[in-house]
């Protein structure tokens, strides 16, 4: 099959690569679309040793099944694959098995590619007249739906449902999407990119605000840097909440005086649970989550040049899909 | 009266001060006994820009009323003087009131004195037969219950109850005993200080580990510094708690990495809603909280010694409390 090959730091090499396997409980599918994600980008930069070249990378994806009983099913992927009987898997959270894969790090594959393998159990069947290039926005959709969950969940009862995000990017865009559809009618969001504020509020109709005012109950920091930690620190409101997905800078940002005095909740949150993923898959096939049209689409093959555009900030959409 | 009045950096007078004014709803209080606590210290050496000279620390009383229609209750008081009537207290979070104010701190004194003025709702009554000087462990001790209470609240259902308390001084020492009558079965405390950790393990029954495995659901950073802070990011297990009592550096020590990718919960908390004090009070007097056998009593007139005796690590007993 074709592939995008991580093969050295900033280098994507579109070249011939082995068939996956579909042994065991897998299934092959020929992938129709496949999103590229800040943690991809990371990885191109050569920042991620979980990620080491050569390697295709992807864990966006969605398309069709293409062996077995199932042929033919489109579908849409949850790239986490966990152990069903893990101790975590049980308590429902796989996202927390200590035994996790996720395809495009070792020793797994990614969708950066013509065709992947997975097992049924992490495979969301995608409705007719639903196409896949939006399916394939299923995985960010489900990582800001997990975190807008768990962020509410850990508000007290008392407390406003009203949320800042920080970050314009997919992840910030889904998490402002995804409170949306769980009922927070107030939601802003800060993206310092003027370009791309524009859009997410002409065409997305997210409302931007770069200087909100402090005491927002509840803050998802989309960015995870030490200065989006310390915006989020300043902004979030006494007994708030702040849910944190980004996996950049290590430390630094938070203000823990303030934290500790205001008893402030950071909350740690990554990738979703298996019923994360379905849920939030409902929720994109029955229109909760909106029309799902800011996503930009491009040829697997000239995959490098979308990371180059990406990495240079010439790119407007929060998202680049991919097509084999 | 007689108090023992900070009047700078590291200087400590014991000397003549005007009587508190008992007015409004305010009731006169002899003090019987009052505890030194960490944030005292901090004070005496100039480091809480909060607590300027002069001024009288002190926030752990007990004692008698002296005026009024209560004239002769033996009462313990809780320090934190908050709005009944605003949204915090109205949601039974009194410690989030932005209009709160604690003894020992502008515009109200402290208790290292020989009277205090306090409202009555401030005021919990001490049983027959139950020491003022235990008594005057009942804020120390409920700082601990209310960490301890929220860090049990924010464990998933399905973790083990197993904790690992950091700082052997008396808020260490009474998460530790708090867990316990929360029905923690297995906390274990660290303790660098020899002479400290023998103590707690000897006289308190307090299971000393300064290096438990990791894997622990529950950390309560009873220090607050970076390394401390920095230990507990790596102890706690993932989808675990973090509770976090100290007021030491600002930032620094949390491995915000591993706090994402283990959805790690990092949870400030700040003294004690007015219920958890009450609820303290009663594990305090029914026995659920042990003896209370492990404070240090001396004479408030030596007030000074004291405090340079804990500053210099001479002291065994996890409190001292003092006599006016």
């Amino acid at each position: 099959m074709k592939a995008l090959v991580y093969t050295a730091p900033e280098t994507l090499d579109y070249r011939d690569a082995p068939d996956p396997d579909p042994r065991d409980d897998h299934h092959l599918i020929r992938i129709d679309s496949v999103g590229i994600c800040g943690s991809d980008m990371h990885a191109y930069l050569g920042h991620d040793d979980r990620r080491p070249a050569p390697l295709i990378l992807g864990h966006e994806g969605a398309g069709t099944i293409v062996s077995g009983p199932l042929d033919g099913r489109r579908v849409t992927i949850n790239p986490l694959v966990t152990d069903p009987q893990s101790a975590a898997s049980l308590s429902g959270r796989e996202n927390l098995d200590p035994g996790r894969q996720i395809i495009s790090m070792p020793p797994r594959e990614g969708a950066f590619a013509q065709y992947v393998a997975m097992p049924e159990r992490n495979l969301v069947t995608v409705p007719e007249g639903f196409s896949l290039e939006k399916a394939a926005l299923a995985e960010p959709l489900a990582v800001s739906w997990h975190a807008a969950r768990l962020g509410l969940e850990r508000l007290h009862p008392a407390d406003e449902r009203r949320a800042h995000v920080i970050g314009g990017g997919a992840i910030g865009v889904a998490a402002a999407l995804a409170l949306k559809a769980m009922g927070v009618g107030a939601v802003t969001l800060a993206e310092p990119n003027a370009t791309r504020a524009a859009y997410l509020s002409d065409a997305c109709g997210i409302a931007i605000d770069n200087a909100p005012a402090t005491g927002i109950p509840l803050i998802i920091d989309a960015v995870g840097i030490a200065p989006t930690r310390k915006a989020a620190s300043a902004l979030v409101a006494p007994g708030g909440v702040i849910a944190h997905i980004g996996l950049g800078d290590a430390d630094g940002g938070l203000d823990i005086r303030r934290i500790t005095l205001q008893e402030i909740t950071f909350l740690g949150t990554y990738t979703y649970t298996a019923q994360d993923f379905r849920d939030t898959c409902a929720a994109m096939f029955d229109g909760r989550l909106g029309p799902l049209d800011w996503a930009e689409t491009r040829s697997l093959a000239e995959g490098a040049r979308a990371f180059d555009d990406i990495r240079k900030g010439r790119v407007r959409a929060p998202k680049i899909i991919l097509k084999p």
